[in-house]
């Protein structure tokens, strides 16, 4: 036990020292922080680290739902599935809120190298890719080795053309890489289509090495025809890389038949503990219950909805907070987060102090940051204090997390971050590869302690919470 | 350096020790080994360990050909490339030896659950699979936990149902789960279907955790209509497995359409390194050209081909040997082994004095075997001085490996075996992940070398080499 967590990450330590009294944790502080642990909340974290309920959560959604693409009617049967289970473990006014969005769906999609050589090739459509004809295309490829060089080519210098930008991502704990390198899926689209190709396909935005290609969603502006866009899985895209290597022109034929099918229901599914302070305002939490389509949705994001709702469960459990937590598990993060933009929509008028999301895996947390007001700056010291034996250390950066409580946050409510490791992440974010087996039940554990922890601190906090600089 | 090697392999830390003159390897050998390694063999053994041309055949293939499934087009372009590349590093009598093969290709195949739950399952059908009708077929699972418990199921128990077997191959270093979990595979749709099953679906018989179904053979007898059979990935496997474990009756929507199409070309490459001795007899050593469909074929089997053909070669280099090597670059191994029965037919009136195949993929060789005659064992016994620093031992064993060679070794012909470790192997066996990165290009040069070693001991050997039972 010692030697594995020494090796991989420091909640078991944690786990085993964590056993003693609260007062030991304290001794294990970092220089500096003076906060006490109280030891209620030393407990119930401790106590977290043998969770069942987040597992539980995750196996029953990938098992018994699966993919879960937003406006279609599996992430309907999620919302049901949700509700029963959220009333199951006991929750209060759980309920589905529905509202439209669009929906564009996979359709075919092949890709086949034809001169110099000939092999097929394993692609996946990003979202809002645009159809190419039903007997697909045949064009030369513009090779790109990054997504700078794309930006740079000369205008209308890939008419009837293939880009490819073979762009690889590069993992970071905290997840930065997909910012940089995923520029290539956000607008590398919309750039090849200004430039006048015919069609962009891109190495996958991932840090694996498989066929397994990486879906996501991409955006064409107002006024630009969508054309068919995809991406190549990181092994196809070295290996097409090797083709091009070789001097000679590559030549592809590519066939997608995605389409746009309109205004669809999707839903945010909605639960509580209630608290005791009706005036002290709500703690919001959660992750998405949709998914991509290719895997099951475990680490993106039933993980997140796992972690959320085991963590709500252990306080509610444990009592009745001051304040109100309301956990949510958001539709159609994936494809434009309209189930958050929905829920800020819905709920603009209470009064939301604090929110936070997980939605990066189920990896161990590593770090966390707050945005909070000045008069609640202690809160922040008490979770220094509560989250260090985890492993986990306080960053210097503002909280800002979670595109779901995006809309919430932007109305000045402050905001705790729990970053969670992205080093193995994107190896399968968006994949086929999105299964239950990826999630490394110890890890997901530390999560819950730390949520359950920021919970306890969060929802009992005595100071007021006031509104931040978003 | 060090600290990779003592985590990884041996063959490092041999590949430093190596650069010293040989009377230092003989320092290494284990007690009882009193043969000497001749100088040459231990320089050409230690050259090796920097080999680039075994690397650069299978990132040839794997690149410039990709999927090459036995008598298709893209197997014959195989054969054109080989003739192409076995010409260029200078053996002789390169030539192209046909003959005619029955070709199975892949339909369309999509697996569905359809209740009590619903969600797509990744599958791939085996060779030799019957067909379902244009618009699938739709059962209820039997579900048997091991092959066993298929085999003893009544007669007719099975009849309109689909059996679902759930065999967990396990890794050995030996590759002898192969034998024993590969049982579903080989010989489960014969037994499901002469129980009356509708379809079959089993397990991918792997090692890995992935949605990459395993391909592979399986036969049906004489007189036994075949039935669609199919691999699930491991990972869908284990989920259908986890809704059956529910309880509730599971109903499948199955659609398989492949066929058989009739006898096809496919052929050998042939290759020569011409020795000074014709009376000596020749070695025969190689690999299999053809590959299963989905992948490209890097660790089955092009890295065979690589290994015993950049052996051949660094042999050629050095002068001529004593005895004529022949690489083989056989034809349609994975679909009936075809290739070596055409083979040792062409060649039947050719004295074989020793044989040896690589394929079981590119990582380190950890054990060797003969099967001699008396009169020959001190090649046995010089070979064991010559590989211990690379860290293979001598197993207990008698030499006996190779779909291809078999035939051949059947009239009594000599072997040698180079065992690779199979630890990783059935990872990827016969999967789309079966790419040129699941090589490890210092494992791929550790194999070199032994196949070096062996060849310098083999090829020049004083001793008559007389027949053995096989």
């Amino acid at each position: 036990m010692t030697i594995r967590c020494l090796a991989r990450f420091a909640v078991s330590c944690a786990g085993l020292a964590l056993a003693v009294p609260a007062a030991t944790a304290q001794e294990r502080l970092p220089a500096g922080v003076t906060a006490n642990v109280p030891t209620r909340v030393a407990e119930l974290r401790d106590a977290a680290l043998n969770d069942t309920v987040a597992y539980d959560i995750v196996e029953g959604l990938t098992t018994e739902i699966g993919p879960r693409l937003a406006g279609t009617d599996a992430e309907a049967r999620a919302r049901d599935w949700a509700v029963t289970k959220l009333k199951s473990l006991g929750f209060r006014n759980v309920h589905i809120e529905t509202y439209q969005m669009p929906v564009w769906m996979r359709g075919e999609e092949k890709a086949e190298v034809i001169a110099p050589f000939s092999q097929p090739l394993r692609i996946t459509a990003l979202g809002n890719s645009g159809a190419t004809p039903d007997k697909g295309i045949t064009a030369p490829i513009v090779y790109f080795e990054t997504f700078g060089d794309l930006t740079r080519a000369p205008a209308a210098s890939l008419k009837g053309k293939i880009a490819f930008v073979s762009n690889q991502m590069v993992p970071t704990q905290d997840a930065s890489g997909y910012g940089t390198f995923g520029m290539a899926r956000f607008v590398g689209p919309q750039i090849a289509a200004e430039k006048g190709a015919a069609a962009i396909l891109i190495r996958s935005i991932g840090t694996d090495e498989s066929r397994a290609p990486h879906a996501g969603n991409t955006n064409f502006r107002d006024g630009t025809t969508p054309i068919p866009a995809a991406a190549l899985s990181v092994e196809d895209a070295a290996n097409l890389e090797r083709m091009v290597k070789r001097g000679k022109p590559v030549t592809l034929h590519l066939l997608l038949t995605p389409k746009q099918i309109g205004l669809q229901e999707s839903g945010n599914v909605i639960a509580e503990v209630p608290g005791s302070d009706p005036d002290a305002g709500i703690v919001l939490i959660g992750g998405h219950l949709d998914s991509w389509d290719l895997g099951t949705g475990a680490i993106d994001d039933a993980s997140g909805l796992g972690i959320t709702t085991a963590a709500a469960h252990r306080i509610m459990q444990a009592g009745t907070p001051r304040r109100t937590i309301r956990v949510v598990w958001f539709g159609s993060e994936e494809v434009g987060a309209f189930g958050g933009e929905a829920y800020a929509k819905a709920h603009k008028d209470e009064r939301h102090v604090l929110a936070a999301e997980s939605d990066l895996g189920a990896d161990a947390i590593w770090r966390f940051e707050t945005n909070l007001p000045a008069s609640a700056a202690p809160i922040g010291d008490r979770l220094q204090a509560a989250l260090a034996p985890l492993g986990i250390a306080r960053g210097p950066g503002k909280a800002h997390d979670g595109a779901d409580i995006g809309p919430v946050l932007r109305q000045g409510t402050a905001a705790i971050d729990l970053n969670q490791s992205a080093l193995r992440y994107f190896d399968w974010h968006h994949t086929a590869e999105d299964v239950l087996e990826r999630i490394d039940p110890e890890q997901l554990r530390q999560n819950v302690a730390a949520w359950t922890a920021m919970l306890a601190i969060v929802a009992d906090a005595p100071e007021a919470i006031g509104t931040v600089d978003s």
